[in-house]
């Protein structure tokens, strides 16, 4: 028998910095894991710990160097957590994770309340970096962005078999929590550009005519990839979060697209990737 | 042995509305409870169900007179169905309870995407109207407003004994998840109020010099009754979502107030009721 | 406008200790709440501290308490707890909350692994211990406990109005999450009772005849109250987990109580006390 | 732009089907997911719906033939609606995932409650079967399967860096929420071995003298090898559920192995492969 993959790591390390200027504040939210790669047969075959770095020093390292880092852009710190750590004896793979917490500012006038926040709930930033041989790669996203509409949506022309008994329609109530990931290409820095795709996927989803969540799916990835050149590529998951028209006729009523029951499950999940 | 008290009903009944005007739509997404008291005893002791109006009926019932309602206000809507029900034989006490949750207009500019929605998440509504013999009794609030603020916030002068370790401070990060819940004066109409309340309490939050949560508390509570005269008691509950201040010493670094662990568990909790 | 009430205190302090003997160990593992009320109108009003004993002290307490405990009854040691507790100055009420979560032996054989452990998960113990002027009480329970029966099992004979569609069936799967607490006499000791009530409740929701969650609840309720002579009264709450059965007609095929939907929501919930 | 990668389908499908025979029933309980991956482009890029199989299809597809199999073995009836998916217009890859809920029977005495079940909640079975060109693939698991040991459990010998804080132990309580997974050899017909790896997992998790998580990891996946000759390879999950012993010398207490605060988060979590 043998060892033929591993990894290991520190996870869920909550980690808030508050960068104080004179006039405002501003906070930063973040979830992170730290995961490892690499040589460590000896841990697991000999209980020998000479090369096992405990996720205890990780997550300290992470305190630690959240301190001297202004953490504008958590790219850049994530790619700093995986230099530190994969120039560390046995490791093949240094792998960075970090959520983000939104946290709006309580008022527009900044000079109101510059030190109150609100967090919106629900959606957040993601961001993965990994540095191993052939170098540093990240991916950015989000996730939980909650998104309906209430018409120009359809579902129709799709095939029949013994097992088919959904009804055909040209108007319906769609509704999503989209998740979207993007490869930025290599030496890219600015990544303020994530507020640019955002804003061409929610447009999409919103001014589209859509035949099925399929063809959102691609739309709202065509716009995102139109939005920002600096990525590669976009991956996104759409659950379908039903909307059943609720059957009104056993009480002598109608009901022409105005009453429904939004189910949990069972749901729909379409996933794709788009690329240039 | 006897039933000294009882309570059934439907729960987590999902019901979305769609209001179509020419220029633009509104959706209303609620989570609706009903539950009834009454003389059921002989469903309990002899399994006799003539009086026991089953809970698939109640789910129905909320359906349908959701076709017949315009659901501007939830809370009058609760009352027609509390009024329904109340008038069932056997029972006593109807209440129902309704989460209703957000759907924010994608954008500002109205005349843009009058069909599609954005979900806040997180913070939400609440609504528990109770019909009894007493009359109508109305209780509105919100939930999981969640609220940050990194100054004027301080905890100290507090009583020491043995098992005292932590340490005062006058500038503190406060964070907590607001519940509050109000009571109506009866009679009462115009339930857009609640708008007007929830910005009393966050400008309340924001701006006070906190001495300790019970004190920010207590002029919240404060504020949100100055705010509205038509309610007459407030009810809150904020937890303590700490925020620590991580011990760099170890590693040769301060850290002024600069980088923080969210911790989830376990939390503060300070409730309390202010009445005029 | 008056502060009209108020408790605060600290939630999720978690807790587990080892109990270590020379032939075995055992695990206690417990979740506990401290709330106390109390003549704490300055810390609300005036942001006066004086009296404001903090929630990190109340969580050291329950630590340090516990290194001097042996844990065998949860009861007990909360009963401590709020002594100690109900001991400070302004304190009307302490309350203690506790869940325990349950560990079992991994072994049947005790003497086989007598120092590990498997967790069943879900289901757990639950205490509340009150001590105010009117003296200690000690409610128990447990909750959680999920239960199904797929025979003797029958809902019918209920009142149709013109919202009704639920058919009548005599044979239907009955599942459920029970949830139940008992209040012990004053002055009771042996906590370990708590194992035969459960056993009542297990044992006649699998061999009643169930003509309704309510009538099965109020059978459970008074085998509870016959297994212990120390119980004053029961209180239980069964939310109705249906599993609603396929219509396959569309596909050719019957379905005689043989595939069904477990779905999570809606779903009915029936509450009730029953005592002496 | 391109589609460069696709998959959708049907996820969380709630199924519960009840096996009757005389002398008692039997209750399985799964939630599938579906999914397909194909030549979809023009789903995607012209919304063309005419190769897309609805997701309502499929789900009452998975009700349908599960009232036409007698589900003995979770692993047969996934290969069965692969290959009834797979044969669709379109499709490469069918994919089917399925959790398999626990319940065990109330009474050990089989004859004494034939029809009524208990869920012991948390851990359960996990299988997914794959169809492709490739042919069928078949990985079967447990998760969320809670151990514990209170001796036994050592971490020493680690390097140490300037962010260092962790002592060494030679004595702590290790906890952990088992996931494991195994892919069987191709034509495997008899999947009740899951039972025997369980078991094998279970018992070298009590008796190993761990050094590290790393090191009980890999003792585990070597016995579930050893005890099933039709696996090839075993991938484990293990977070470490940390366990911290309580400093009470602030408190004049000593703390031999005794008081612990069981933490949520952050959490170190070991990954790995072990194959013949």
């Amino acid at each position: 028998m043998m060892l033929s993959w591993n990894r290991y790591g520190k996870s869920r390390i909550r980690l808030v910095k508050v960068r104080r200027r004179a006039e405002r504040h501003d906070v930063i939210d973040l979830t992170l894991d730290v995961q490892l790669e690499g040589a460590f047969d000896a841990v697991y075959l000999e209980g020998d710990n000479a090369t096992c770095l405990p996720t205890d020093t990780m997550k300290n390292t992470v305190y630690a160097l959240a301190r001297q880092d202004d953490l504008v852009h958590v790219e850049a710190f994530a790619a700093r957590l995986a230099a530190h750590f994969a120039a560390k004896p046995g490791v093949s793979v240094a792998r960075i994770s970090a959520v983000e917490h939104r946290w709006d500012r309580l008022s527009q006038q900044e000079g109101r309340h510059p030190h109150a926040f609100v967090q919106p709930g629900g959606e957040h930033w993601t961001t993965i970096v990994t540095l191993d041989a052939a170098g540093l790669r990240t991916v950015s996203g989000l996730a939980n962005l909650v998104l309906l509409k209430t018409s120009e949506s359809a579902f129709a022309g799709y095939p029949r078999d013994q097992f088919t008994t959904l009804a055909e329609t040209n108007d319906r109530v769609l509704a999503t929590s989209v998740s979207a990931s993007w490869i930025y290409r290599t030496g890219m820095k600015d990544f303020s550009v994530r507020e640019q795709i955002r804003q061409a996927l929610v447009e999409t989803f919103a001014g589209h005519d859509s035949r099925s969540v399929q063809h959102t799916l691609y739309a709202m990835a065509e716009a995102a990839l139109a939005a920002c050149p600096d990525i590669i590529e976009v991956t996104m998951t759409l659950p379908n979060r039903h909307h059943v028209l609720v059957d009104l006729t056993p009480f002598g009523l109608d009901n022409p697209n105005d009453v429904f029951v939004a189910t949990d499950q069972p749901y729909g999940v379409i996933e794709a990737t788009v690329r240039r």
